[in-house]
């Protein structure tokens, strides 16, 4: 196919979109590819939707290879599945609610299990007709609170979105691999870096789950990997418990003077002053912090977090471990409620021993805490009074945290949970992610089929989903440069750029002549036929990012063109009736 | 490709949905090919999928061969482009509206006319740019007060919209014709038969257009032939003014007593009883209906019509007529606010020449008439007042229209406007629709460029559109017989199913040999490996309506196999040697 730019439907502009974040999404607006509708929200130019069609086909390949079969649902979907799995409310704002005009309440698929789920229970029965995987890609919606960096993070974005149907968990875990390994054919297509991270499940329920994550430094996603292989998502790493000491070993519980300690650094300044003998560090103090949640229903309860106090709360961890809930820290409103609670001094116990955080405590609050927190470990903490800490509070003995909650900050170097070694953390783009659903769906909505002893058993699925159009985005930023997008020969609009330069009709002549035989041998070919300087069309083509680029200019009297090449930066001179089966040659 | 039916996600139904109001609808369902997901919206299920990809394909290559460049806009919508050219309120309750997060008004995209204009208006500015034509295929959404037919009228549906864009009207008019032609390979590629029919524009503005309606009994829209050649809409028929009579050959108004006339019929009796010496006919009368017209910001209107007694008024055609607004008949709260009228003997004007309808009468009521009456045609009409008529009421002199409004049924033998002959109906699926809008859109949004002379012009503009996932319903409807649904072999989701029938395991084999040597020469095959009767598996292969079917059977012991014709009923026997080549020739 031969397009010519002069009537391609595309501009490019010399200056970034004011709300560009990141390259990609710079060069996706500048290059012509896209432009922004709605905040979060794009359309998609000729250009941008070759490439979306191209990742399309890669997608639709590698699912068919697997047996998945392609189905279609609608966006546009009815209330009452989503109600009888609790999504309508848990998806709170994300989700995209309307009425229709009998006043039915609808909404905006933000993702299909519960109808998968209800497609299933309405065609099959037997276990006979499973493992099932089906997929889709289609158009998604999701209320982001913050869309950000172009296709990204979206409100309206493509994804392809599959689930697996088996009778039990040997079934499902096959399933899962199966499309553990079409993921991998899938981004080793895209031409993606990636890293595949253990995963939480999040809103999806579920147990196990994995994210393929794209390497890139201005993914929102942190991971951490290990050199003995550990790696997972920041919000999924799970802490290793050290061992519990003996608690007889345990020190007194003891006050100490701290005035005006106003800093966790403060308060161990004066401890190694005052408590010489050991070398206090802030790991060695218990910081309690106080956070209102808010259910998807509105409900709110307050919870306690105690860490070490030398890490900070990792506010994605969090946000993770108590999904769908939201959680923001105690204003002074709320401090007022609870007058045991002094600020810049809050303890789970008092030096008379009344425990104040904790349900069964005088305040009622949930108090959950760090892994590291096991029962015998003694700590520096608030005292419940201005002006004072207490040291030697022990776990276990002096108080009792209702449970764990392992959202402090990874850093850099801490050890990997299974033994692996330290860890170092990156960042990434989530391209892929999978999840053993398990019966979760299945039960809420009735999917049953009949095992092979005519006994009715809940179906155990999973579900798979990969960002299509983010892809689009994740491929440009892994690739361009500082002039443009650079694209692998798999994803670009064209192979071929054919630019003639000057104004001899004879170059214009030959660069068609050219670029109509690369098409006749089935390449994809843009043909720079525009009246405009070389500087315009050079710049053109290397924002639009086409891998090869011919240049039929001034050397055309001598015989030759010039082959470019987009991703290395590599030019050299052709014999002008060598060049089209040296792109050939390269474009394959 | 070779698919086992003993894996494909499909069931057929034994029983018709309980919704189902038309062949296509019920087959659709009951094949498997979709499901209802709510009022309107529908899932597609493997088969029904690949038939719509087929279909999008066809529209894909034919606006690609016209030059038309495919693009993809959002269905999620900001509501500003739409409130400035007025739809965000004209569409009224058609519209699905929602509110973000934020509470930023959007809506769910019927049709693309701002986007496009808006996009068009971003990237170009000059006539050099032009002619551009842009296309999509995408998910668009209606809330439509009654949806029916499944596919046929849907809340959520594919379709193939296009904009065209030209600097003067000859370049529309090209754009126009272009698409015509485009429209009409698409047609007949899907195998439909069609007509082209002059159309309203109805909600989208503009001007010219012509609509493709599928030759269908279940159609929703009615249109007009005549041996002349003339074709159009019902909605869009524009009945000829007969030549004006002369106003000083009318006869004086007079009165008639008509006690207890309550309807046309019986005024007539009366008026041949008693005004004997011409033939009195329901044609001679004219009748008067009052209507409360709502626009779509809620105000209210009354609007009178006058059309010659004999004919009802078309509600179809009104409802086109008076678009966006709605027509209600007056009710009698309606009635009771104008003590001039009464009801049954409903007159523009009294014996003592009281003005009562028509924007200057003493009811102030807008009067649109029946192009039939003329001024100097003079009629039979109520008195107002009970039981009492009024004849030689003329036009131009007794009363005085405010216009024109052509709204009366059609009939059969009616003569075409343009004199080409007698009408006849016949009914019609809406498949594809082109129009010449003009600069509606382009001065709403302010899309100009510069001309030729440097001069900024207003750019004119085209919209055309197809049904996509409708036409998946037009030709099932078209095709489909009283046992299934029987593709053609553009649009069958296999071109060939394979039937082995019998328990012997050689069957199978030899049944799986032909599919995949079938599916080695490039064919789409479906193989029936399922461990079930005969009898099961023709049924479910003629509702299934691949056009092709060869049945592996008892034959096979003589060499022989089944050829069968879904959509002829022809069956063979084909040596088994023979049945690949004979498959390949049919398929081709």
């Amino acid at each position: 196919m031969l397009t010519r730019l002069s009537s391609l439907f595309v501009r490019t502009l010399r200056d970034d979109p004011a709300d560009a974040e990141i390259p990609s999404h710079r060069w996706l607006v500048r290059a012509g590819y896209i432009r922004r509708a709605a905040p979060g929200i794009y359309s998609w130019l000729p250009l941008g939707l070759k490439v979306l069609q191209k990742v399309e086909m890669v997608v639709r390949e590698e699912m068919d290879a697997i047996g998945a079969q392609e189905v279609r649902f609608p966006a546009l979907l009815p209330r009452e599945p989503y109600e009888a799995t609790g999504r309508w409310t848990e998806y709170g704002e994300t989700l995209f609610r309307l009425q229709d005009r009998k006043g039915a309440d609808m909404l905006l698929g933000p993702t299909h299990e519960e109808m998968f789920t209800l497609m299933v229970k309405d065609l099959y029965s037997s276990y006979k007709d499973l493992p099932l995987s089906l997929y889709q890609i289609q158009t998604k919606y999701r209320d982001e609170a913050r869309p950000r960096a172009g296709l990204l993070r979206g409100r309206e974005f493509v994804m392809k979105d599959s689930y697996s149907f088996d009778v039990d968990d040997a079934g499902l875990e096959a399933s899962y691999q199966a499309h553990r390994v079409a993921y991998q054919r899938i981004f080793e297509r895209l031409g993606l870096e990636y890293v595949i991270v253990s995963a939480m499940a999040g809103a999806m329920g579920g147990s196990r789950s994995e994210e393929f994550l794209a390497v890139a430094d201005n993914g929102e996603d942190t991971f951490v990997r290990s050199p003995g292989g550990y790696a997972a998502n920041v919000e999924a790493v799970r802490v290793a418990a050290p061992a519990s000491p003996q608690l007889a070993d345990a020190p007194a519980m003891s006050v100490v003077e701290t005035p005006d300690a106003g800093t966790i650094a403060a308060v161990v300044e004066i401890l190694n002053r005052d408590l010489p003998g050991r070398d206090w560090t802030g790991a060695d103090t218990l910081k309690n912090i106080l956070f209102m949640v808010t259910a998807p229903d509105g409900t709110k309860r307050p919870l306690a977090v105690g860490l070490p106090g030398d890490r900070e709360v990792d506010v994605k961890r969090l946000a993770a471990a108590l999904e769908p809930g939201v959680a923001d820290v105690f204003g002074p409103e709320d401090f007022a409620r609870y007058p045991q609670l002094v600020v810049g001094y809050i303890s789970p116990v008092s030096l008379d021993g009344t425990r104040v955080l904790g349900k069964d405590s005088v305040t009622g609050i949930e108090y959950l805490v760090d892994p590291r927190v096991v029962t015998g470990t003694h700590w520096a903490t608030g005292a419940n009074e201005k002006d004072r800490h207490l040291v030697g509070v022990t776990a276990g003995r002096d108080f009792e945290p209702d449970g764990i909650l392992d959202v402090a900050e990874v850093r850099e170097g801490d050890p990997a949970p299974d033994g692996s070694g330290p860890l170092s953390l990156a960042r990434g783009i989530e391209m892929g992610h999978i999840f053993q659903l398990g019966r979760k769906y299945a039960e809420s909505l009735g999917l049953k089929v009949l095992d092979s002893n005519g006994k009715l058993v809940t179906v155990t699925m999973g579900s798979y989903g990969v960002g299509v159009s983010r892809a689009v985005a994740a491929v440009a930023e892994a690739t361009c440069d500082d002039r443009g997008l650079r694209w692998p020969l798999a994803l670009a609009p064209f192979q071929v750029q054919v630019v003639a330069t000057g104004k001899d009709a004879a170059l214009f002549d030959e660069a068609a002549r050219i670029g109509g035989e690369l098409s006749g041998r089935g390449l994809d070919v843009l043909l720079d036929d525009r009246k405009a300087s070389p500087g315009v069309k050079f710049a053109d083509a290397e924002i639009m990012g086409m891998p090869l680029i011919v240049v039929v200019g001034r050397g055309l009297a001598d015989g030759v063109v010039e082959l470019r090449d987009r991703r290395t930066g590599d030019k050299r001179e052709v014999p002008v009736g060598d060049i089209v089966d040296e792109v050939l040659r390269q474009a394959r």
